[in-house]
């Protein structure tokens, strides 16, 4: 795979029809519906393809929808086992098609938040799957809850050619990132990238311009990619988010982006979206 | 109020303290701290001002952050009483400075997580409120829970000069808006936008392109405005989700972003994204 990874699907989610209890019933015993298997970021193969086998008809399974064969998709979890391949190393490299890889970012993110949420946060009573999988309801306090999913914003900080970049400790040795940070309650995609840099960076920003978006199922994100024009230059970097950050020119950040660069230093992969923001942020 | 509203915010959300328990704790004990009162949608005012004494310290109270004049804000729960005022109305009219209005988009969204979040989702034992109000912890599982913010599309669809807006039997007569509704986990924003539009209006779309984005706090929602080209122009509405979807000429689109339409239909009002995204795709 050489693009953005989890941006690929081919899925027909079918919304309109997942509160229809004998239509689901009916594809979740159809022999030719697709079931994956998934556990944690982990999913079962077999003979490099996603094992799909619908021999274990599941009323917690989650109904992922049509591919345009009108076949139909759900996802159920798994216990471990060995021999699981993780969702990670599909989308960097690996035998199957894009929009299979993006079908396993829509499982995953729905089977984590099932996982998750078993019982009712408001009254603390056991909640119950509704929708085929897009909707848990209590039956103790009447609450209805949906599946999250948590937007982030991951932006390329630009000072005419130069771009910011920055690195955590646990990251491996020379790799180097777009600053990001999940978005919070009563703010705006723009104030939340002015904010997430001026924490981790010091760096003040002016005008914000967007880039792409990207579905991030570790466990359920939406990275939303964004531009922002430096308005100051001196970092200071908050030591509880990065090791270090610091402007890249031109020449090093292509570079990086192709990993040749002669420090071994290095940018994300082309299937994040910190690819794609510095790569827009040098155009 | 004439613009978009609840992205005026000038608040320094002073993330890197939230955690510090002497610092927070001292904020909460400074009589020239502000403290919002609100009750679901609704805030205490007094004499057309937010009503903000610090009168009644308060462990459960929510740490909003400092305004430029170095002045720390919270904002707590109140039960309902006589004589409170919707933000609702103090979004469109009222006394309230627009970063005012804005700051209770962010005290509303962390209350109301608050007040439905009161036990762990993982194990269903009660959790306990953190960093200031940022987290939830449970202490009997351990697990760590943070705010929601659902990212929501809304979305001008254009074809050439006009613009398809759909409307719900619940509206206002006349009333028209932009389509919109909730993403779901893996799928990308410009996705999110082809679905919506295909399941509640029939439309297939082509380029999408974004606007701009509003926190919308009843109670938690991101608002991400895009426009997107039309690919087809039949439209098939949903009935489950709209009354009548229609497509709109500039002429007709100007007087009803005004409210000067001789048949009295009229288009949001300008301080909900919907007005931007509507004016956007008439430039």
């Amino acid at each position: 795979m050489s693009g953005l990874a989890f941006v690929s699907s081919l899925i027909d989610r079918d919304a309109n029809n997942r509160g229809k209890l004998d239509y689901v019933t009916a594809l979740r015993r159809d022999s030719t519906t697709c079931v994956v298997q998934i556990a944690g970021d982990q999913v079962r193969m077999e003979d490099k393809a996603l094992y799909t086998a619908n021999d274990a008809p599941d009323t917690e399974a989650v109904y992922l929808g049509l591919t345009p064969d009108c076949k139909a998709w759900f996802a159920r979890s798994i216990a471990p086992e060995i021999g699981l391949t993780a969702i990670r190393s599909l989308m960097i490299e690996g035998p199957l098609p894009e929009d299979q890889v993006s079908l396993l970012a829509q499982a995953r993110s729905v089977l984590h938040w099932h996982g998750s949420h078993g019982f009712c946060a408001k009254c603390g009573q056991p909640s119950q799957m509704m929708d085929a999988g897009y909707r848990r309801h209590c039956p103790t306090c009447q609450t209805d809850h949906f599946p999250r999913t948590d937007p982030v914003v991951i932006m390329a900080v630009r000072d005419g050619q130069r771009v910011l970049l920055g690195r955590q400790a646990a990251w491996p040795q020379g790799m180097f990132s777009a600053l990001a940070g999940f978005m919070e309650p009563g703010e705006t995609i723009e104030q939340a990238v002015a904010r997430e840099v001026l924490e981790e960076a010091g760096i003040r920003v002016g005008p914000i311009s967007y880039v792409t978006s990207q579905p991030w199922p570790f466990p359920a994100s939406l990275m939303i990619g964004m531009i922002a024009e430096a308005a100051s230059t001196k970092i200071v970097i908050d030591p509880a988010e990065l090791e270090t950050a610091r402007w890249f020119e031109r020449h090093d950040l292509e570079q990086m982006l192709k990993g040749t660069h002669p420090e071994g230093l290095f940018a994300s992969r082309p299937q994040a979206v910190a690819h794609a923001v510095v790569t827009a942020a040098l155009k």
